[in-house]
């Protein structure tokens, strides 16, 4: 999972489309393709940002933006839906380089939650908002509000469907990891040795009302610091939280000289020694990406300066 | 600041008030007085746990619960006032020994913020809840509701008058950091070894709709774990978010080996190179306690197995 770049231009970047991906049996050719295609543009998209000599915050961005209209994956439109039925987004971003990071949280209006990060980061003094607060900031900011139906599609609403069944007794099947959650993220180095961090989620079916997770949270779901990685997560994210995932991967690249992949690994299974599984994308400042996950399968790619884009669904 | 407990019972108990003291200059006796009498009334509720082999958990609840109650700190009753004139009330508590944890954030309706932080770790399957979601948990768990003038005092509302004042450029008087913001906080040992923290918050005046600050961070403004401390901060939150105040407080110990102190010293002076000004409270699994602060001041005391209150407000 360690790779470096090679080319004239010293970048990496990294993204995911979560860890709750289909179980191997289900996925069919045509299905897998139709993921792959996903990934391969939200890759294409940071590419040519950082091909063109522009920085990881906008290349994050970018590739974030494009998994969050592919309705595919559980971020803007595709995102699950909550037990009311209703969508709430949770989306943060970071930029390694100056520390300065944004999130909302429990959004429902805002086409692109990450975008409404960048702007908390960029254009407010906070770090977080949450609800309302954060849609009525978005507006303000000109950023695209939607109506609610558009992030919903009919593979979330059966999600939805399942989960209540099963809740009521209804149905025994467990719920697969697809039907659960996902969340998509990225990270980038850029030609001048900037990190940066973005992640951004639809949250988990029948999560409660105001049910925040990891993909809000500086430090668990998100985390970059250019003197170590740019961390980005997808799992069970309450167990993410409690291991403050994101600053322990850096933690121990900073205290402990641990690599990106070694410390990566590490700090994922101290999650799952908390009973949390999932998985996370980091690379550090040499543009060394790892992406370990415990869960079947995540959805992943990267693309280092030569332009060539791999992504990978199982192990 | 370094102490060590002597008694029978190895238990501490540290709480802090805020580091949004008043001035030095402006603080009169007998007002002086009454940050004390409130501070050793904390200190006394979560004495009374601990002494009677009562667990951190219960002590930080019974020590913050009392703080939310005084007007005096901003938190609870006492809490200020947002942009729009609204009491948005951030808490979380976290429990050493599991990891487990529960946060609040944007609350309307709560009376004591910390206890429905509690409620969600230990009667929801989630870390953290927000807005209304947080109230209707309240209400569903049986928490006591109040409505919003239960918060307000006339102190607060001549806060919020003054910022309003300065953003229209009227009062060219600063802020003083009494009147900007204030948190309340306790870290305990009890007497089998377990740490555990509790925070909260009103956030700070004139803050936007929706803020979310470090004081529902789990990692940022509270953070617990056996293996090394039980951390509650106070201060500017945003700076507290972007540092992972409480994590990298136990990361330098867990990592660094450093002690309390020097890793409580570290991570606030790395949160001070941000531009973040504040205080911590920290207590190792020895008993040992750490309160640094970088403002003129933090209300703040402790109490260890001998039952001698000490608390102070200035350095």
């Amino acid at each position: 999972m360690a790779a470096r770049t090679k080319s004239k231009y010293h970048f990496a970047l990294a993204i995911h489309g979560g860890a709750g991906t289909l179980p191997r049996a289900q996925m069919q050719p045509q299905r897998e393709a139709r993921y792959r295609t996903g990934l391969e543009r939200a890759l294409r998209a940071g590419y040519d940002v950082l091909h063109t000599g522009g920085s990881s915050i906008d290349a994050v961005t970018a590739a974030v933006v494009v998994l969050e209209d592919d309705p595919l994956f559980n971020a803007g439109r595709g995102a699950v839906l909550n037990e009311a039925g209703a969508h709430e987004l949770d989306a943060s971003i970071m930029d390694g380089a100056t520390l300065r990071a944004g999130a909302v949280a429990a959004a429902r209006r805002i086409r692109n939650p990450v975008l409404a990060a960048r702007a908390v980061m960029e254009k407010s003094p906070h770090v977080m908002l949450a609800g309302a607060g954060a849609d009525a900031f978005a507006r303000k900011k000109g950023l695209e509000l939607v109506t609610p139906d558009y992030f919903t599609t009919r593979q979330r609403l059966v999600s939805l469907e399942l989960a209540l069944l099963r809740k009521r007794g209804r149905l025994s099947s467990k719920a697969t990891a697809a039907e659960k959650h996902g969340t998509v993220g990225a990270v980038a180095l850029d030609s001048v040795g900037n990190l940066a961090a973005a992640t951004s989620t639809g949250g988990f079916t029948n999560k409660m009302a105001g049910r925040v997770g990891d993909t809000s949270i500086i430090g668990a779901g998100t985390y970059a610091n250019n003197e170590t990685c740019a961390v980005s997560g997808t799992g069970d994210g309450e167990f993410f939280i409690r291991g403050v995932l994101g600053h322990n991967v850096s933690a121990r690249m900073r205290y402990l000289h641990e690599s990106v992949s070694a410390a990566a690994r590490a700090a994922l299974a101290e999650v799952a020694a908390l009973g949390g599984l999932g998985g996370l994308i980091a690379v550090d400042r040499r543009g060394r990406i790892a992406m370990p996950f415990t869960t079947e399968g995540m959805y992943r790619g990267h693309v280092l300066g030569n332009g060539k884009v791999v992504v990978s669904i199982f192990r």
